[in-house]
């Protein structure tokens, strides 16, 4: 018999990336950061002691937290810390979200958004992306009348990279009545030279909800570490909300020592924004196109005569995964993470003896 | 402007037992393993490979859910590895029960139930164990009558630490219309004479889920993994709702090397046994009276003139930390952690010291 609500006998999983086992696959299709995690994080995973490990860790992350704070100058009633993005936008919808109310997406966007509202049982509100991928006009307007209680947005947008300002967003968030919800997981591959940032929306609206996570910019994708930043009045319900000991010992510990290394976090962003750009140029000069990226990744269009599905199965032949997504407006382009400086060129060598062939 | 859910605006947040830095402080409240994770733990942990540590983790844990699967003879099809037990629990609620609907748990009982009844807004049903925490006479008639869709039940009982036979919990899972979730969180404990095992209820029933944790029996309470076993048809959903990425890397690797040594983990076990009954005679010779525990710990009602809170004040103010819970039928009794033999013989002396003036 099935026990399950029918929400969920009606939905299908979330698909992750595909992670092979083996060593020799170049990975370029899940935004990991090629880096491994630095100095810092191997002595702090060294230091671990195995009698800390017994005892159940702060429930809040408390160290972590009051670390994540001082980075960003604010107060630690405004940061939750969370088992990886996916915590964070799970408790967002399920605490704020009433079941016969609907959060709002911009398509095309992270899948993961709709299964979380089919998880929840709550409606599901598609808008469309401008062809630019810009976000449209009188957005906000749109949001009320279709009474969105949340509104989702990638920012730097996945799967495009495309990066809306923080003015365009302090509009929204004005005129929005629902909570607005900026996944910030690309964050930190902005050129820095934009000096985008949107920490003066926490000030000044109490709707406004931004994700970070470590997985990405910090290289700790494998800890399931990330946080939430917002006015203390939408971060206290989530604490009644999350699991009571959420995050583990380890996490904890290795995302500190991660983020007080900021120096060496940033020498890997600034080598994926520099790659970001040697990739962009060489897929532009034999043809490709590619969406102007402040993330980690690049959306390519193919030239004439070349199938997206076809060159993303002839890579993976040739060990070299992509993402390929199999859905309107994306299934003539592909998503391919910027990986290492040797990576990237194998990448380029395969896709020039493809064309040529 | 408060935008959360009307139900988690009127709701509490669990409250996690006390967790004191100071080293100085024997911890007997919050039912951690006495023993560190052994030295399989500790190589797994010294051959963490940093780089490792960037890639996602894999999503449904397969090497441990294999080892998981392998160690109790089952497919592993029936089990789903967790971020802690607190996880598992809330799931089965989220993915079974309707808001509409109601979950049912035998008073007193372990309170983060309630609070994720809370958390998700469905209702919550509150039947009462016999005096002597043993189940009600017809209790599967109650709750069909009450239409729960859910009942939990720790086994060995928290706070009581009294065993259910498997006898009685298949005859509840036969005649329950709904989904039996049996919290094995401290089933490790169980004197092994007793040939304990809710095991084949998994293969006769479909209504059945079992929670295993690594937090107490394998010392892993910092790590947060712990498990669920139950038909397959059972299990399958908890796949979509979960998070993707929901367990950690090292805490899958760590958990596996705990469980395939199962000769340390067995050892501690033996301790902790031994050391309960120890403790049960060293306080019944005091004039306390402790419930027949199967657990970790002990529920001990208080000798005539001392009242339990008072006694839980004077052992804090002495570096000892037990459990007192201000709710009906617990009020004058403390739930005690068995520890070290050296923690164990200090709560004892302080004890007497404290009875003695």
């Amino acid at each position: 018999m099935a026990y399950e609500r029918k929400n969920i006998q009606a939905m299908n999983a979330y698909t992750p990336g595909e992670q092979p086992d083996a060593a020799r696959v170049i990975k370029l299709n899940t935004n990991e950061n090629p880096f491994p995690p630095g100095p810092a994080v191997l002595a702090a995973l060294a230091s671990v002691e195995a009698g800390s490990l017994r005892r159940y860790p702060p429930p809040a992350a408390g160290g972590l937290r009051d670390c994540i704070a001082g980075l960003h100058g604010i107060d630690s009633s405004k940061v939750i810390v969370t088992n990886g993005g996916d915590e964070l936008l799970r408790l967002a919808i399920t605490t704020f979200v009433e079941p016969d109310e609907a959060i709002a997406v911009l398509e095309p966007t992270y899948t993961l958004y709709e299964t979380l509202a089919s998880a929840h049982g709550c409606g599901f509100i598609r808008l469309q992306l401008e062809a630019d991928w810009s976000l449209p006009a009188n957005l906000a307007e749109s949001l009320n009348q279709r009474q969105a209680k949340m509104c989702l947005l990638p920012n730097p947008h996945a799967p495009s990279g495309r990066l809306t300002s923080s003015d365009s967003l302090r509009e929204l968030a004005g005129n929005f009545k629902g909570v607005l919800l900026i996944d910030e997981a690309y964050v930190d591959f902005v050129d820095p030279q934009l000096q985008h940032s949107c920490l003066s929306l926490l000030s000044d609206f109490d709707n406004v909800l931004l994700l970070r996570t470590f997985s990405k910019g910090y290289s700790l994708a494998g800890l399931r570490i990330a946080y939430g930043l917002g006015a203390e009045t939408l971060i206290a319900p989530l604490y009644k909300t999350k699991d009571s000991y959420n995050t583990d010992f380890i996490a904890q510990k290795l995302a500190q020592a991660a983020l007080e290394d900021q120096a060496y976090a940033r020498e890997s962003w600034n080598f994926v924004i520099a790659q970001r750009a040697w990739l962009q140029d060489e897929l532009d000069m034999m043809g490709f196109s590619c969406e102007p990226s402040q993330s980690n990744f690049l959306l390519v269009s193919m030239p004439e005569n070349l199938q997206a599905k076809t060159l993303y199965q002839q890579l993976k032949d040739r060990d070299i995964l992509v993402r390929y997504f199999a859905q309107p407006r994306l299934e003539d382009k592909l998503r391919i993470s910027v990986g290492s400086a040797e990576e990237n060129q194998t990448l380029i060598q395969t896709i020039r003896h493809l064309l040529a062939t």
